[in-house]
């Protein structure tokens, strides 16, 4: 079966990886197509990175990660303006389908979400222009609720799009079925981002049960109880048919394990059970 | 100040006291309205508890719990049904306000999400004519998305208020603010809850930054990032002037501590952070 329509997001392997070693060993397994992590780039340098990108036709699903605009002061939204252009030139110089935004949380010390939801509608109506200019599209990537505090205040599906809505061309969304995979209105949600061709991305692994971490406990596709194919059969059902990235933060399980028994377990679950069942 | 407003759920110091111990307690600190569950209840006995209530003159401002109603098989229903009725007559016993439903996750082994939340309402439709007959209402609480899988597939105020509208008379919702603050509709929603008369009870406690453990790192109102006055001004907006219920699990913190001095505590709180500034 090919393997098209599968994505490493490389964090799923930054604790085994560097970014030349990570490329590698995704060629090994078959798998073309990456996104990788900023931090992961600038270790080896953009350049560097890009050529490794292009010597070895790699896709780029995505580059993680913009956003975290809500700060304390103005000078603080302006240098995460200033950060967004930045990771906005560098997915272009990897010829990334979109940049990532994680919009931020609450500035600290604050309690008030609806500052920090406007700081962050400001900080993408102050890049959106760049990016435009750029052919970069932004894709908001809405998180789980449990991380309105601290990682990003857009949590659901419908207030992306809300945003997107409000923001105009040059702007989606990424769907990750860890964050969404909850909400009662997901299925009409994903149908509504892809009438209006905004589905830019769409992220996989697992909820497990119990969730010890917060941040670090996501599972393998299969080990836990989201609907993945369900899922992915209403994504393709709104228009897209892009690649699934696989993205798991697992300190305790896949973090430890080595790298290429990670993405041998990746290519495995997303054949059984990530892909639409055919009747 | 008067702490009429002011109810103490016993989960608060369920490590510290028993039933009896708890209402010495709280009535040692001035508080004298409750919200026990049904654990506690029944180590001391459903008469010997109603008894304590009413010579101590408490106010039960809802009972703890109904609801865990998804099932692998018909017969699991069919028990949830019967455990349901048994509630409602325990809060009839106690003169609670409310019995407070927190619907139940996903059965083992399930994925399917849609499935759960039609046994949620095929489980209340089947208990709303005994509570309606015993003119104890029914509160659904929705819980945080992060319990979605195992406690609660009822995950926004929205989601439970459209249940409540499909059921009709009888049923309305808890406000708990740890699991509803984060939510971009929380305002539009309590404004349509309080209209039509469905706010049943208020929740407090406070969310951490950061939370170390999905159920047990509650914390305490003033210590999180919750604006417990702006939802506070905002549901009393909505015409609900019923206690705000302190509701916290905290197996590293609170419950370590002497239960006075987390009612003192609770107390202290509520008078510092809970109640809506007056400008």
């Amino acid at each position: 079966m090919s393997l098209d329509g599968l994505s490493i997001n490389l964090a799923t392997v930054r604790k085994q990886y560097t970014f030349a070693q990570a490329v590698e060993a995704c060629l090994a397994q078959g798998i073309t197509a990456i996104a990788p992590w900023r931090d992961q780039i600038h270790a080896i340098g953009l350049k560097e990175a890009a050529s490794i990108v292009q010597s070895n036709n790699m896709r780029v699903t995505g580059l993680c990660r913009g956003g975290m605009f809500p700060a304390a002061d103005k000078a603080g939204l302006a240098a995460a303006i200033d950060d967004n252009k930045r990771a906005i030139d560098e997915a272009v110089a990897l010829h990334a389908d979109c940049l990532v935004i994680v919009v931020g949380g609450l500035p600290s010390g604050s309690r008030e979400l609806p500052t920090a939801r406007q700081m962050v509608v400001d900080g993408l109506a102050a890049i959106l222009p760049h990016a435009r200019e750029s052919h970069m599209p932004l894709a908001i990537e809405p998180l789980h609720p449990m991380y309105a505090a601290d990682r990003a205040c857009v949590n659901t599906l419908e207030q992306a799009l809300d945003v997107c809505e409000l923001l105009g061309e040059g702007i989606g969304v990424v769907i990750d079925v860890y964050h969404v995979w909850w909400d009662p209105k997901l299925l009409s949600q994903i149908a509504r981002a892809g009438a209006s061709g905004r589905i830019l991305a769409h992220h996989i692994c697992d909820w497990l049960v119990p969730t010890r971490d917060l941040l670090l406990d996501r599972g393998m596709m299969g080990d836990g109880v989201i609907d993945l194919q369900g899922i992915r059969a209403a994504i393709e059902a709104a228009g897209y048919h892009g690649p699934q990235e696989v993205e798991i933060f697992s300190s305790e399980n896949w973090w430890k394990r080595p790298g290429a028994e990670v993405l041998a377990t990746c290519v495995e679950r997303f054949h059984t059970t990530c892909c639409p069942r055919t009747t």
